[in-house]
């Protein structure tokens, strides 16, 4: 049990951390700051926050549990504000859909005091955001991925690793760098083809009436689309790298389906979605609730 | 009431249909015939159809309404085997994805023949496929599609329309033009993003570990890819125009995110997030029973 939660950004993902907890009887105390103050009172009016902090130093304060629930561009000026308050001892973690950027941040910022910081993502996005969708039951059920450092002590993963277990999660552990790969291909690019398919499609003349005849098809495909922009638009420019290479293998396998298309080759395009179509039958998600 | 379905395809769209039909007794007796003798058999013992035709233009023999369930490219052969027998006072209708296709190969095949062929598309797509699945709810709540041309009789058109509408259906019409050109943009290039993406990554020495990470986002985005190979071999041939101009704009919109993602530029970036997101947002599917 931990005595109090110093949460910073109470958004879906922090909110929901926050009501997670209490509802385990996993935390005492929840001290909550936000960028926007109408965010924090929200917080502490739906009962995800007890205590509203006036900064990010002030949530540490006093708190043996950390949670940077921010867009990870702000990972970096994040720990800057709240190193001093940072001792070895306390259990920092961050929820940020990229890690290595968020590693490198804690290793400019905190130095040889990093022992404690906990990197994790947990796959438990969702397409809605902000604290009034905040949900204790978010995360159970899901998959946390931990991806700890030379400097991590293994003894804050092990806490790490119970704690979301007592929540309900499936925790693996690796490292930044196959992390950042894996979720450029299965994560990063499928969010930038739907931003791209909407915007080509509203970019029409009548793209609007087009939308209108789109099925269910089109609803589970783009359901992504309408993710938090400003929480992609820093995972997709932290892990820009990984994503362009990724995305030229993708494009590689569109030409190959657009060059059978065009050539009317049907033993071949069939062969093509013969793969893809076999492949996605046989791919389960690993840990769902849902 | 009509007193007899010839249904020519007894797999998944077909033998929805005859189940449908006979859920809402509007039909006394289906003759089912497939490609595959075993299809047909396993028609018969699901109950799917109540007699087994040797050749479809024994299907079509007696029957007041046709139905062509058949991948698109085999509309043109299937309409030349059962010339002969359609009459003026029948019904007939596809539900092929593409219609322009299935237009053209009525009008060489049919000719002046063709005021009771009623060209269809219920949005009613699932990635799973078969007699076997086969679902007398798959049309509920669904939207109908209907591109009728000149030749069509109206009448005709409205007997389509209170069938369809007797199933639970929403009918809207269009003209062949206007549905391929709207289709390619919200499910043809969808499906072909889905199976590069999954081609894309399988094709990757690590790409069944990063299918093991991925979560709910992905789940959704590449669900149709597992869609009928043959049915998308030929809907992706028979659409190609439209898709491949599709394809062009949404490597426009792809291109934007690139180059806001390698310049770092986050305001330019978010910007394209933003509209994507709101445009999904605020998209609704207009009628589904799910």
């Amino acid at each position: 049990m931990f005595e109090q939660l110093g949460l910073i950004g109470c958004g879906l993902m922090g909110g929901s951390f926050a009501l997670a907890m209490k509802r385990a009887n996993l935390v005492k105390r929840v001290v909550g700051y936000s960028k926007s103050p109408s965010t924090t009172a929200r917080a502490l009016q739906l009962g995800v926050i007890d205590v509203e902090a006036p900064s990010a130093l002030l949530a540490v304060s006093g708190a043996d549990l950390v949670l940077l629930a921010v867009p990870v561009a702000a990972t970096e000026a994040t720990l800057k504000t709240i190193r001093h308050l940072i001792s070895p001892d306390m259990l920092v973690m961050d929820v940020g859909s990229s890690k290595r950027d968020v590693v490198d941040a804690a290793r400019r910022v905190l130095r040889n005091n990093m022992s404690g910081f906990v990197p994790c993502h947990p796959i438990a996005g969702s397409e809605v955001s902000g604290v009034d969708n905040a949900d204790a039951g978010l995360y159970n059920g899901k998959r946390i991925v931990i991806t700890p450092i030379d400097r991590t002590s293994p003894a804050k993963v092990r806490q790490a690793e119970m704690l979301w277990r007592d929540l309900g999660c499936d925790v693996i552990t690796m490292t930044p760098e196959s992390h950042d790969t894996a979720f450029a291909a299965v994560s990063h690019l499928p969010h930038m083809l739907a931003f791209a398919l909407m915007n080509s499609i509203t970019s029409q003349p009548d793209g609007r009436d087009y939308l209108s005849l789109a099925g269910p098809g089109f609803r589970d495909f783009s359901r992504i689309a309408a993710s938090d922009p400003q929480l992609w638009r820093d995972v997709l420019i932290a892990n820009r790298e990984e994503i362009a290479r990724q995305s030229e293998l993708f494009e590689r396998a569109m030409a190959q389906l657009r060059r059978a298309i065009s050539d009317g080759d049907g033993e071949e395009l069939k062969s093509l979605i013969n793969s893809a179509s076999h492949a996605r039958a046989n791919w389960r998600l690993t840990r769902d609730a849902h």
